[in-house]
Order: structure tokens, then sequence, then C-alpha cells
């Protein structure tokens, strides 16, 4: 399937900020467009017709011919865009070929990458005489409303659509799956000079072949400077994967998605986010080990926060990596004996006490064993071990990042013996339980 | 799809030796016929329906009414089981359904299961009026040659075929995929009087209608006491894994072949057996740390020639658990921790020395990180970490095997400190240059 960007338009609201076209205003990182031309990359679309206007050779120069994206993009100009936004879709029909269904997305809109993904899935059902479009009948949340274009609906199809639609149950999400019947409905009102393209999808619910797919996740109209804030907003929120650990969710995201939001401007790439982290744990290590618990505990609980980081830009601006993954996690292991092994050395320095041995190589061996449990749960079941199988046991803080939060607390009130002890045996103890519980879960 | 398993014949040559019916003949731990059953479960196969004929009711007290086992069997008993084996076959039209496609095979030949799932999967590929039939062509590895039928074959289609046949090129294997065809045929050849199988097979032979299968696997005909040795060898062989070590390969698959042949006629469980395995490798530990590092080496290797035996085991049986994998796994993590710190207290009680324990933290770190690299390999790219992709470094013995190797000569040598800086330097070298070509690999 091929997919229709339309970015014809001027953004006037937007232009005093920004000073540069509206598709191409960065967003954490990346060209608004630019975002969506790679959410729909990883929906598997490879082939992008743009259709611009205001901006046409600004538009061309920073996105080519797509060739470093890994698609290809073909640009329509529209000469007449001021008109309005049908008369710019309708360009598409210079391009389209019989029976094909394509995606009709908005450059300007920002919607979350699993709502495009359910939205395509769809493009199967619906019938060559209609179109699908994205709606959303949150009205509750939906973001500034009265600049939405309204939709009355019924059972999944739309009656009438419009701005100023005094009776409505959802709004339009600005996002398609176009066919031939829409290019028609465009030449229809075009030649009754109306130019915008809620005209032509008002034709075509006027004969009930405007069909729904309510969407579930959020979407914002980029339309003005506070609509571009709520869109960084809903992003940054969006990166927060679902199996963090407690100390993750409630503490590190905090922090990490305020870091993630600066570097989103540089140019630094999540595995140079990962080294980072695992340079803060060796200094981490070396404070424990020349006798400076607090600094040692502080930097542990900072690379345990930079360690989010680097999975949050990678999602962000799409550079996820099989590699990435495996760097990170190696990287992680190395870090976590480091930070153990100058714990265990301090403590020996100090009291020359053969117990800390002891308890150091029961710690330094029980750090690994919560990814050893995790991935090896998921090679042989081939689903991934979610943080609700713990249960209770999810309190134990055995995890990395409830593991790290343990060592901040031992560093700074000076409890490198405790926490030396209660690092043994919480992951111990919840590998035990973990093994227990896989008899019914595995 | 159903399989219909011919079990009625009288099976002289092997009574002599083991006093009960051919297909309850116990072979590695389990009666022919249910190895047959449970590996074509595997296949997906949930229906059976077993011929019967000399040992009717020795059958039915057997296997049941497959319930144990998650299938559903039928008998359907030939009381004219003397007269031939197409007789047998031809019992199944009393259940047949118009249209059906069924495996049909002998109770008493073994044939791999990987053979079995790839021949399973052609049945698709056939028509309503052909059968299939599995042919091995490779003559000179064929067992017992003489006792064959032979098929004379073109364009993988049987011309003729027979035990006497001067001219051939393939031999049968004694798996079909049967059509309404097959029962035709043989109710044809039947009144004719002909009631072996083979007969009815010639008559669609002659149509052009036996679409033969070359199979690239092993299989053997058990008919007398020297293709039932056979038949075990060629068991334990395919015990083997594509993804062993060097030293697994070459030495200890050598030595857990022969406790799995000696532990199948026993009620021995793979987590039994792995649980057996921990606790000699905690043995071993314990000889280390009282000075035995003799015995320390050797029960570590006793260990590792064990940790072989319970997957060996788990195929053998068809007792593979998601469970045991996991068990298996953290388990050997704790073994191995186990040893290193066995041996480094022996080292640091010997001599003081605290080069002891930065040796023994380096080693101690090193031991996992082997199996958390191949299980993060596989979680992100899908596939499994091959041994190839270690390249040259294989050579390295970082792997689980490798390792305990050189725990074993360590032991025997009593080159504790040597050992111990040994594997801290292979398996952290191996995790750097994993993680260096994992760039091109993941």
């Amino acid at each position: 399937m091929r997919a229709v960007l339309l970015a014809a338009g001027e953004g006037k609201r937007l232009r005093h900020y920004f000073k540069r076209p509206k598709p191409l205003i960065h967003l954490l990182g990346l060209p608004l467009i630019e975002r969506n031309i790679l959410t729909l990359r990883e929906c598997g679309i490879k082939d992008f017709i743009i259709i611009t206007g205001c901006y046409d050779s600004a538009l061309r120069d920073c996105l080519g011919t797509g060739e470093k994206m890994g698609i290809n993009i073909k640009y329509l100009y529209n000469p007449d865009w001021k008109l309005g936004n049908g008369l710019s879709a309708h360009t598409f029909h210079k391009e389209f070929k019989r029976d094909e269904k394509f995606i009709l997305m908005m450059a300007d809109h920002i919607i979350g990458s699993d709502v495009i993904k359910d939205f395509v899935a769809e493009a199967g059902n619906i019938k060559q005489n209609e179109i699908l479009l994205a709606a959303d009948r949150r009205l509750e949340g939906v973001y500034d409303l009265p600049e939405c274009t309204k939709i009355k609906a019924e059972n999944n199809y739309a009656l009438e659509l419009g701005k100023g639609l005094q009776e409505f149950n959802a709004v339009d999400c600005g996002l398609f799956i176009g066919t031939g019947a829409l290019l028609d409905a465009l030449s229809g009102s075009i030649a009754e000079g109306r130019y915008a393209l809620t005209d032509a999808v008002n034709r075509l619910a006027g004969l009930n072949r405007v069909k729904l797919h309510f969407i579930d996740g959020p979407w914002v109209d980029v339309d003005d400077l506070a609509s571009y804030k709520h869109a960084e907003k809903m992003l940054l929120q969006s990166l927060i994967p679902p199996k963090d650990g407690l100390v993750s969710k409630f503490i590190n995201r905090k922090f990490s998605l305020v870091i993630t939001k600066f570097l989103a401007q540089t140019g630094a790439t999540p595995n140079q986010i990962t080294f980072f982290s695992f340079l803060i744990a060796v200094a981490s290590a070396i404070c424990f080990a020349t006798a400076n618990p607090l600094c040692g505990g502080l930097l542990a609980q900072f690379s345990s926060i930079v360690d989010g980081v680097d999975g949050e830009m990678a999602r962000l601006k799409f550079l996820k990596s099989n590699y990435g993954g495996i760097f990170d996690s190696i990287l992680d292991r190395y870090a976590d004996f480091l930070i153990i092994i100058g714990m265990t050395y301090a403590w020996y320095a100090a009291t020359g006490n053969t117990t800390a041995l002891l308890v150091g190589s029961a710690a330094l061996t029980g750090m690994p064993m919560s990814m050893l449990f995790k991935e090896k749960f998921q090679a042989v079941t081939g689903k991934p071990f979610l943080p609700g199988y713990d249960g209770i046991s999810r309190y134990l803080l055995a995890n990395r990042d409830g593991r790290l939060f343990i060592i901040m607390l031992g560093g700074i009130f000076n409890l490198l013996p405790f926490t030396l002890i209660l690092l043994a045996a919480v992951t111990h103890l919840q590998t035990l339980i973990r093994l227990y519980n896989a008899r019914k879960l595995a």
C-alpha cells in the first residue's frame, strides 16, 4: 500500500514561532512529516506520495528521494493549494492506479504508532466504493475540540461531517484509507467549487460509504503552539514501555523523559547513551571502592535513569536496532558486576572481614539472574516474562531498576554490608520464586 | 489428519528374545508403537486407528484410549491377520471418511521424527487418486537391503514394487499417505486373493499413482535382533543436537549417550537428571573448597556429561517441557557459580593472596556471560545464536562444556590460579568478540 501525505498548506499559526515550513518543524528531534513517514515505515509502507504546495522546494530539499530512510518518495505539486486541501488530495489522481487502496494522512497530525498500525490493518475490510476514516469518540479527551471536524456517526459509518456540526458523537483524526471512490468524490465536489477534503468526504457520507475506525490511542492536530506542546508531551508519555519495573515507573521515568526531551534535539545515538550510562556505573563503582558511598550510590541511580534514556531515544527517533538491545544488556551486566565488586572491596578493605567476600559473591551471582531467567523464559515459551508474573514478589525490587535503587539507598546511608546482604537475598529469592512459579507459567 | 498403524502381525523373529508382542517391545524405554504414536503426535496428529490382529487384547491393555498421551485411539480388529498385511490395512475401510487422506505406518518401523514431519507436510501435494510413499534411494546406506521391498522409480513415481525386484533404484520405508484410492486398490487385490499391502500398491503403481517422497534421514524396519540394535544406535545418535560445543560433541556425548541408554529403561525424568547433575556440581565445589582438586575437577566434568543426559532423555522419551529448559538453565548457572567460588576459596585459603579474590570475581562474572549473550541474541533477532557464529573463537572453549572441561584439567593438574585466570580471560574475551561480531550478525 502507498501513503499520500498532504503537506501543501501554509500553517500560518506556527510560522511565527519556528521560522520554517510547518511540515518541517522539528518535534523532539524530527520534522513532523518525517516522523509520520517513519511511523508508516514501521507499518511496512515503502512508497510515499507527498502533495506539496506552499513549500514545494523546501520539502524536496529536506526529504529528497527518501533513500536515506529506506523508502521511495514522489512529489506532486498543487499550484492551487490556497483553494483547499481537497484540491491537494485530488492531485493524487495523476498517480492513482485502478483499484488501489491508499493511506491518506495529514503531514501535521501526530498519531501514536500503534493507532496507525491498527488502522492500516483494517484496510482490507472496506469495499472499493468506500473509504475508511480514523475517528475518535472519546470526546472528553479530544484536544481542542472546537477546532476539530466533527462526525455524526451511526453503526461505524459517518452520516455527516463538519467543523460546525451541532449534533456529533466523534471527531475526524485526519487519517484515511482512500480508494477510487474518494478521488471521484473529490472531482465531484471540486466541480461544484467546493475545495475542502471534508466536502468530498461529506458526499460519500451521504451515500453511507464512509466507514469509521474508532481509535483508542493518542493523536493531535499540530496547529498552534499549545497543540505542539501537547504533541511533545503525548509522544514522551508513549515512550514508557509496559514492562517497566516499579522504581522505573514511579521514579526513573520522571527524570529520563526530561533527559530524552533534551537529548532528542542533539545527534546523540542510543548506543552512545548506553555507553555513557555504563561509564557512570564505572564511576559509581570507583566511588564505592574509594570509600565514597554517597557518590557511588547517587551515580548508580543516575546510571539507572540514563539506562532508560537509550530505549526512549531509540523509540522516539526510530533508531531501534537488534544490536542496540544486545549492547545494552551486556553493558548493564558489566555495570552491575563492577558496582558490586566496588562495594564488596570497600567493605572488605575497611574491615578485613571475610564475610564480606562471601556476601559479595552471593550478590555478584545474584545480579544477572533476573535477566537470565526472563530471557530463558522468553526463549522457551516464545512469550515475554511480564512484570505481573512476579505477583507480590515484584516488591522485592530484584529487577535492575530496583537493585540500583537499593544500591543508591545503601550508598546514601552508608550501609554497604546490609545492602549487599539485601541484594544477595532479594535476587536469589526472586529467582527461586520465579523457578517455582514457572512450573505453571511456562 | 488421522494415522493408521498396522500392528496385526506376529513378529516371530523377535518373539524369542522379548517375550512380548512385537509392537510392545521396549526400545530405549518405550514400546515401538508408542514411540511411533508420540512421534506422530509431535507432527500434530491427534487421532489414531490401530489395526490389531495377533495381539489384540495386549495392545488394547497397554495403550488404552490414548488419553494418557493426550490423543484418541480407536482399535480395528482383523481376525484374518495371518493372510497378509494388505487385509489388515483394508480393515480401515470401515472407518474411512470420503475424501480423507490418512497416514499409514507400520507399527514396527522406526523412522526419524524429522523424516516423518517432512513427509506429513507433503500430504497436501497428492491427488485424491494417488498415494504418497516414503522411499529411500540412498541404497548403500539402507539397513538389511535384501529384506526390503524394492522400488523401480521414475520421476518421483513408482513403476513397480517387490521384494525380489531385480532392477530397482529405491526401497519402500513402510510409511504412506493413503487415500480412497489405496482402499479401492486393496479391495481389488484382495478380491484376486492377493493379501499383501505391496500387491495393492503395485496395482496403483501400474496406473502411475504412487508418488514417492525421498527421505533424507534415518529409518529402520525392526524385524530381528540385529535391526533392533541398529534402531537403538540410530535413535541415540539422533539425540545429539546440532548446536553442541566442541567438548560436548567430541567427548561428552560419547559418555552421555551410554548413560541415557541405561537410564531410558528406568523411570528417571529429565528434571531429576538435571537436579542430579547440579548435585554433582555441588560435590565438585565442595571438593575444590576442601583442597581436593582432583575430585573437584573430575566431578565437574562428570556433572557436565550428566548435563547432556537430561536433554537427550527428554528428546528420547518425548518429555521435553518449557519448564525443563528453564530449570536446567538456572541450575547450570548456580552450579557454575558454586564451582568457581569453591576454587577461589581454595586458592585464597591456601595463600591469603588477595589476587585470588580479584581473579575469582572476574571468573565468577564471566561464567553467565555466554548464556546471557546467546539468549539475548535470540530474543532480539528471533533466531538462535549458532556455534558457527563464533568462528575461530569457539576454540576459546568459553561455552559451558568447554569451561567445565578447563576446570577438569585445572583440577587434575592442580593448577587452580592458572585455571581461574584462564576462565576469566576466555569468558570475557568471548563476550567482547561476540559483541563486536553482533554488529553485523544481529
